[in-house]
């Protein structure tokens, strides 16, 4: 696995049950990952020569991010080294463009979009759709960085100002946003995790209810057949999870990832097979686990450190006020905003488990109660 | 964590959530933890300098054997280091005559025994208790090794021609084996996981079901009491597990163990709180995880390695048939009879759970399909 934060260290706890060794490629020896991780290599995944030299002696290799440049997962792949998902399935991961040319094309719902080069046509796609307007970078955003929403021309010529290629999407009166996080494996098996509601904040996911709270099932099931055929025709293996919008008019596309995801933390104690294992079943092109819910609700909620680093004592109220809460720490110093962690809740009733999630997140990050 | 085996490496798995960082003691690099643990060290348990130099810096030491000597978990002590458990509980685990003294005296029902230094009064006893008897060695058994059910006077001898220190039990007409695994903090907080049915082989755990198919309420209550009175007379901090006989007559202690124990390996996919969890959390002080079942029934089955090292194909065989059968291998050579690995299955009907749970394990070790 290229990168080694949070997901790769997830996936290892999925990976030590398999008896799978996992490689992690990582940047620094105290990361997130590295630190669990017994071969963990030192490199820049953006340097092909330490690629190559990681991928030596690997059965496949895949992401805990998505930031390799396609030219080099070409080369490993020309090499004969198994890449999953490979480059041309993981550019709709990277470039927003190209993913909203691709996702039209093969008739997936999508906010009206545009490539915008300049002030003027970004101005003249808010004349079309109506402000305000939102303008994205096209590659490399992420939790929220990278998405500029404008309400006047001048907010657009600030957004330009960044120097890099943006493009325009209609700004999206959205119900609420739901997540589907499917699996396909090379050899075209596909499975479905049930459609989860994601709630962000400042362009972060905090929290996830699964299942979607008062989903319709036909428009569930229509979430999940939208996603597999995403996994199918963009040729993804490994994990895919299709952020949406929830609208009165129906089911929008938001964005890609092609690795485990945010909105797929609650599956480790709430699904048979967490998303880890599932990657990993999917990249080696094992079967696929089954994505059945252990629980009817599972209620997951980020922890984002506070200005306290030190944790320890809210992390003892936490497990002696509910001892069925399950604590998940990434193994990364605190710092104000930034993922640390996060926390997840089963049980049978929304309201109930909800709350309980989030006074543990609340009082770990905090120190205060709700 | 003293020894590298599986126990420590399943418990790196909750380490690992929990952003615990575990530290093991290996006798070599190869070995099942060793694989999954950046932070190990090489070393002689046996050895007070190596334990010494092991336990710097940790927070506490526990072990995932309970093969360290006494005394130098006693100079460790001495030395500031906090130990879990302790030399004064864990010596119950080590040496079945002080075992058998010390439950004699808080009253918890054993089978009749007695301490026999020779031949004679091995068959003295069986005279009093009537044939067989068993005859236990009093120190460093396990998996049915160093126990003799003997029939004869000539069989008692040849046991004894083992030159070992040997106590002698009264063969229990059992009607089912069971075990309870509680965890106790040094703050004497305690828990207890429900009642389990272990099949044993040859000796050797083969199969658990959770909870103990049939057992009436009260007596599931009072196997539970009497496991968390032991931990709390004994003093044992961390995990007991209290294997016993059910017989016409009433519950009897067989066996005790401190540590994870084969009979709570369901736990990590079939309680709230895992085992391994359990154990991190009772040996920090931290308090204790709920032990709720995700299920109503949960079976467990150990693979023991077979003839065909090679277990790629019967593991994608599993895998195929049974997408939520969960399996865990240990990182480990396949050896006939080894402990490799085992398979879990959860769900609603015991019939079907452990059909499910034996289909997975015997094709694993064997390629039959049953």
């Amino acid at each position: 696995m290229v990168g080694a934060g949070q997901l790769a260290r997830m996936t290892q706890q999925s990976a030590i049950a398999l008896g799978i060794e996992l490689r992690v490629l990582a940047n620094t020896p105290d990361e997130s990952a590295a630190r669990v991780i017994v071969d963990t290599r030192l490199g820049d995944y953006r340097d092909l020569s330490d690629l190559r030299d990681f991928a030596k002696g690997c059965d496949a290799i895949t992401f805990d991010h998505e930031h390799v440049p396609t030219e080099h997962i070409r080369a490993l792949t020309a090499g004969g080294v198994q890449v999953h998902p490979g480059a041309d399935a993981l550019v709709h991961a990277q470039d927003k463009a190209v993913m909203r040319e691709r996702l039209t094309a093969i008739g997936a719902p999508c906010p009206a979009w545009a490539r915008v080069p300049d002030v003027e046509r970004a101005v003249a796609f808010a004349a079309e759709h109506g402000w305000p307007m939102v303008l994205k970078a096209v590659r490399g955003g992420y939790d929220g960085r990278g998405v500029w929403i404008c309400r006047t021309e001048a907010e657009v010529a600030e957004a330009f100002d960044a120097g890099i290629p943006l493009m325009a999407e209609a700004f999206v009166p959205f119900e609420r946003e739901l997540a589907v996080l499917v699996a396909r494996s090379p050899h075209d098996q596909g499975v479905s995790y049930p459609v989860v509601e994601t709630v962000q904040q400042d362009g972060i996911c905090v929290e996830v209810l699964a299942p979607a709270p008062g989903l319709d099932p036909e428009e569930a099931a229509q979430a999940q057949r939208l996603a597999l055929n995403i996994a199918h025709e963009l040729g993804v293996t490994g994990l895919l999870a299709v952020e949406m919008f929830q609208t009165a008019g129906g089911l929008l596309v938001n964005e890609l990832a092609m690795r485990p995801h945010n909105s797929g933390h609650w599956t480790i104690e709430g699904a048979l097979t967490s998303q880890f294992e599932q990657h990993l079943r999917a990249v080696l092109d094992l079967p696929l686990g089954s994505p059945t819910m252990t629980a009817p609700v599972v209620v997951m909620v980020n922890l984002l450190g506070g200005d306290d680093p030190d944790v320890f004592k809210r992390y003892e109220h936490v497990m002696a006020h509910d001892p069925g809460v399950k604590v998940h720490f990434y193994g990364k110093q605190v710092r104000p905003g930034r993922k640390i962690g996060h926390v997840t809740a089963v049980g049978d009733d929304l309201d109930e488990v909800r709350a309980r999630a989030r006074h543990a997140a609340v009082h770990l990050t905090t120190g205060e109660y709700v």
